[in-house]
């Protein structure tokens, strides 16, 4: 993952893989055969220890109403990371590298999933509840074009203040009765 | 931009591009003399010209309360369309390229400025009227996030139905005072 942050997906050969993690080339080809079964394990390896990463983080912000802004600060954080960098390098080259692709396509659904669930989790909300499923996935979707926003240049200023706007918004949509109106939908209340 | 689509950054070279568009080498070298030039000049020259077209469509789209989702869906087309593709091609690979980074920090800039300054233009809206400047940098910081999520497999079905919620809530943060609440700040009504 760092040689895909430094030298991005053409410059990460798998030579310089084995060079950097100090294992010969044979020890390499023995557990990864192919640069993609490689790289594919990475993300598995390292999507995973993000996740605990997350939980443990999300575990020390207080409780609270201010404990949304603490979750949304701590996945922004994980998509401008050298993970989602890394992962964004190898969704990029997939398009044109059929074995890549065909490795990656499942992994994505997989990693999408998992973040989605995570996201549930953290925010502590019930997905059955209407609008909640729908506010979750607009926020990832939101962090990932964030992050995608902040790969060239640094874009935290405006990501803030973005966030802060974006964190009100979502506490409205998460709180029972307090979302935005839905026109032509009857309401209770 | 043809070639980034199909072939990628890495796959794009000067040569192939000159071929496919029937120019000698000698003409391409005198108008655009290193990769970096000329890629910048192909997005600048098709975002111009996206730009056109969106305004046309936009122009032809009913007015009504329905006229915002048929921006968003414009927009939406345009985040997920091979222009977009191609320039993610070039902001991931201007990660690891020093000469096409320096090319394309401005012009990222630039485009950024103008996507945001038609968006406000085709939804009609104020930008002075506090929330709107937000909405919309939120609206295209998510098509953005979208877009990734477009890269490798069809989204869609999942696309279609998160901007369905979307232009609700869109609708109703542009609508002067129905936008959701904001804790801590006085409201004159």
């Amino acid at each position: 993952m760092e040689c895909l942050v430094e030298h991005g997906w053409s410059g990460t050969t798998t030579t310089v893989v084995a060079a950097r993690a100090g294992v010969s080339r044979g020890a390499q080809l023995h557990h990864y055969p192919t640069k993609a079964a490689l790289v594919t394990a990475a993300v598995t390896h390292l999507t995973e220890r993000r996740a605990v990463e997350l939980r443990t983080e999300a575990a020390a912000l207080p409780a609270g109403p201010r404990r949304l802004d603490g979750v949304v600060d701590l996945l922004a954080a994980a998509f401008t990371g050298p993970l989602f960098v890394a992962a964004l390098e190898l969704w990029v080259a997939a398009r044109t590298d059929a074995e890549l692709r065909d490795a990656l396509v499942p992994l994505e659904a997989r990693v999408g999933r998992e973040m989605h669930r995570l996201t549930v989790e953290l925010l502590g909300v019930d997905e059955r509840r209407p609008g909640v499923r729908e506010a979750v996935q607009a926020t990832l979707d939101l962090l990932r074009g964030l992050g995608v926003a902040n790969l060239l240049s640094d874009d935290s200023t405006r990501r803030t203040a973005l966030l802060h706007t974006w964190k009100r918004q979502l506490a409205a949509l998460l709180t029972p009765d307090a979302g935005p109106p839905t026109p032509g939908s009857a309401r209770p209340h």
